[in-house]
């Protein structure tokens, strides 16, 4: 299987200079700021979403300046999206580590969350780049609407296969798909080609997502999954 | 004292047209998130901020279609920040009905304002009108980080009144001032225009929550005002 780390290989030095870029996207004149968004930035992951980005600008084109904008702005709505997410599930864990809500409560968790919002937004538009906006807010939208979706047939305990896609396309293959589709426009490609890596992105998103679940029927934990919670929360 | 009805009276019919697109703003596929937003905007509030966009826009020029984006924008964001302000505040009432915390849980209120939060990002986007998105992202900024700043300081107990002044005007009166100040832009005023009645809504905005706060120290409650909960909160 081909690793990590020769996927990453093409855009190496891009990915370290994104990294120096970002922390200073999020600093603040708040401290108590700082400190939280740097606990959280120290538990980076695997960074895959900025990944994407890069290499579907290199893809299709090359590199810019905007394919840097499109990596913050994404990697800070997808970094929102996991502080809320442990307040929505409650959860005291993430990534191995304590959860922000954990230590600093809901309260710093949910206005981080739009702190950050904020942020990738406000660099978006002082950049201008008003297309790449487009593509995460409307998958911003979709976001949310799959996750509340998911809510409410979870409720109803009758998922069919058809609503399962769906629910799973939206939470999370649209912003893969953003991802992808975002680099194509930062590189400056057709529309043509960023429709098509737009549904490359939905495929790897929803794959991804598919073997995501199935790790929830192994009956052996794998290291840094929990497994059966979701199976538990229904 | 000047009632509210006088002041409304000047952009009457197009608050009531506001009204009716706003309605078609936020609509949804999702059932679940229909039933919740239809439940938050039956119980709409004064709509003080789109009354300061429609009259800002008329004071310095006319009202034009970005008047009624720039104010379905900043209702959208207003009512996201409540809906999640009720889970940092573990608050069960707002605008002396249940919040949409109390009824569907933390869960769906962070959902949920997140998804009103995309929805006024994907109007402004798609409209065209980057200049609102600016001022009203940066108001999501300092509203934000207004919140994080009076948390942080209400644990030390020793909040002097400069600071006072710059949490009150981070957490409330940037939002006033980006509804007159997005009224002045769709108006087309010049920049002079614009900042001089961001400024007249910074104060706007800062007299309103000295009020506000004025209110915990009345011996009896006001009618839909609890009293007393910031004191308690310290």
């Amino acid at each position: 299987m081909i690793k990590l780390e020769e996927i990453r290989r093409p855009v190496g030095p891009e990915m370290k200079e994104f990294n120096r870029r970002f922390k200073d996207a999020v600093s603040s004149q708040v401290p108590l700021l700082n400190m939280v968004t740097r606990y959280v930035l120290r538990r980076k992951g695997k960074q895959m979403r900025p990944l994407f980005v890069f290499l579907s600008s290199k893809m299709t084109g090359k590199i810019t300046d905007s394919t840097y904008t499109a990596a913050s702005l994404i990697e800070l709505m997808h970094t929102a999206t996991l502080v809320h997410y442990d307040v929505v599930d409650d959860s005291n864990e993430r990534r191995g580590a304590f959860s922000v809500k954990a230590i600093w409560k809901s309260k710093v968790a949910v206005l981080l969350g739009d702190y950050l919002l904020a942020r990738g937004l406000l660099l978006a538009v002082q950049k201008k780049d008003y297309a790449l906006l487009e593509i995460v807010s409307d998958a911003s939208r979709e976001m949310s609407e799959g996750e509340l979706m998911q809510i409410q047939k979870s409720r109803s305990l009758n998922i069919d296969i058809e609503t399962y896609y769906e629910v799973i396309r939206k939470k999370t293959a649209t912003l893969i798909a953003s991802c992808t589709a975002c680099g194509a426009t930062a590189a400056g490609a057709s529309k043509e080609v960023v429709d098509k890596v737009y549904e490359l992105g939905i495929n790897i998103g929803m794959a991804f997502q598919i073997k995501d679940d199935l790790f929830d029927y192994q009956p052996h934990g794998i290291i840094g999954k929990p497994t059966g919670n979701d199976i538990k929360e229904k």
